[in-house]
């Protein structure tokens, strides 16, 4: 995929004084602060001093795209809904019915919706990007999700979509997804990347009661163990386990820091799909902001295991994107308070803190 | 005060079936559900039934309104900053400044800038409402903070500041404060209503040391003593422990809910506030929404005692409203969800769900 550079801190200092110089008590604007320093790190990367010094730090033309894929696994009911209900929500996407449209249209969010391999061909005039791998992955207690092809060919779409689909001007990229069955591939993945048990990562996905939920327990375990020993890499585990719409995001996350864009993370999936990436090109971890804890068993752990604070605790277990859709406004924010907000001597207030 | 209604749950049956025929997983946009239920049955008193299945549900004219009040327990070195910091920060909010007045202008709430009484009164060009009353409390170690008029008034000046100059089309109030000392007169105001030992209670604030931080809890636990029995109705905790902000916060906060607007609670300071004013008038409980669990060690433990969940956990202690402030967007997406998001049958999506 080429590589990702590790974010350059030269400007760090900095930053960090002028947001210790902001008229308030240090720290007191808590994880905005570290936010806000993560942002202007990123989006001063390759400006000169004097370019850095008289600079606004904006996000420019935010892009979420929103993939689709289907799953093998599903055919044994581990969700509430069949795999036809990917395809529907996906035309519900295209026809902007869906909460993430909602959220999209209210944060002025370029919405874009892929059909990275689902079971019905969207119909052309819903605008959907076609980026197909199939029809749907091989169930995977039995078999690997993809081919070594298809793996390829995902990592791949996902790349060129952030390359050359997306708006060269935009500076953040969020990725959001559907798929009936996904948050089964998700956790497996998960285990396989962390060690932990099915039993700490398994969760409830769309809400499925007790009987669904051991039966999820039992697959993944079993898929687990089925695949054993191939599971040594990131692409392994991927290609075994995976989803094409895990796969396509893993690609954009790659190329979304290899350019240098930050890359909002949503949920469960989403979250996996970083770990994927950060196992490959771990310096993608310095472009990546948390968006939120899920409701879904096992999104927390993910986030301790990366380190990861994120910035809302909704409850939220919808995927699409929407808590990613959501934080745009405190990324508004934090680079708002970077900006605009008086230093001590401008507002002639006593600098108590920083002296 | 006048009476606070119990919010009448009419439509609440019909509020909550909009919510689950939307096309998601049932509860998966979490605590947005929770709100998009609370704002809506606000919004909808006093509605006929077909008045409000036409009804689009949105904020409109948000106004969010900083008090400011001096405290004589400052005297003492309770904070990192000295009381004519209160003035110099009213000054700031004054001239846009602060993070206050860069989260406003971001979402387009209203500001006011309320002088409850401080040390220096503001310049009259700066446009500072000017409800005195005093140059500061008295240190409450040793005495009231306030007399028995300056309660009556403060409360009265808090409840003429919403009836009569805010917007009347406004569905949104949000309230901030400013004062330096107010967490020590918070904390103090907490431990009395709760019967939490101050050591429970006192937090760093702006972010005092160790020393600061004993010598504060020797002083909260001073006057709590001191006051003993006469701390029995919460009037009498707001006079004996509070600040001037504080009382015609609670005075704002009773007229809003008279009123049923919509109140969304801030940090530490206007949470004690709340609890105030839920201890005068119960019913005002539904019409508050919490904004955030501030950094202030305390804070979430009022929210508890308040079987409050807040929507923001972003380590913030400044105050002003800041926590309120970044709050709108989330309100404004449970509204937007609400009104706009595809039901299944609109969406053609199989209703797995609620069937």
């Amino acid at each position: 995929m080429g590589e990702v550079r590790k974010l350059d801190l030269e400007f760090a200092a900095q930053i960090q004084q002028r947001i210790d110089l902001k008229t308030k008590p240090l720290g007191a604007l808590g994880d905005l602060e570290v936010l806000a320093k993560q942002l202007v790190l990123i989006f001063s990367q390759g400006l000169s001093l004097a370019q850095f010094e008289c600079a606004r730090f904006t996000i420019t033309q935010p892009q979420l795209v929103v993939f689709a894929g289907d799953h093998g696994i599903a055919a044994h009911g581990v969700s509430i809904a069949p795999s036809e209900v990917t395809g529907q929500m996906v035309a519900n996407f295209a026809n902007g019915g869906a909460a993430i449209n909602v959220f999209c249209r209210q944060f002025d969010w370029q919405l874009s919706v892929v059909d990275c391999g689902i079971l019905t061909t969207p119909e052309p005039e819903l605008g959907v990007i076609s980026q197909r791998l199939g029809t749907s992955t091989s169930c995977f207690t039995t078999s690997a999700a993809m081919s070594h092809q298809q793996l390829e060919q995902g990592l791949a779409y996902g790349k060129q979509l952030v390359e050359n689909k997306l708006n060269r001007n935009s500076n953040l990229l969020a990725f959001g997804e559907m798929g009936i069955g996904n948050t089964s591939s998700a956790a497996a993945i998960f285990s396989a990347l962390s060690g932990l048990a099915p039993e700490q990562t398994v969760g409830r996905g769309t809400g499925v009661d007790d009987d669904v939920q051991a039966k999820k327990l039992r697959l993944i375990t079993q898929a687990l163990q089925f695949h054993g020993e191939h599971l040594s890499t990131a692409r392994d585990v991927l290609r075994c386990l995976g989803g094409f719409e895990i796969c396509q995001m893993v690609g954009a996350m790659l190329a979304g820091a290899r350019l240098q864009k930050a890359i909002l993370v949503d949920g469960f999936i989403a979250t996996v799909a970083a770990m994927l990436a950060i196992e490959m090109e771990p310096n993608c971890r310095d472009y990546m902001i948390f968006a939120h804890n899920s409701g879904e068993q096992g999104h927390s752990k993910m986030l301790a295991y990366l380190q990861a604070k994120p910035l809302l605790n909704l409850e939220l277990r919808l995927g699409e994107g929407t808590g990613a859709a959501l934080c745009l406004p405190i990324l508004q924010s934090a680079l708002a308070f970077y900006n605009d907000m008086a230093s001590f001597s401008q507002a002639q207030v006593n600098d108590v803190v920083s002296v």
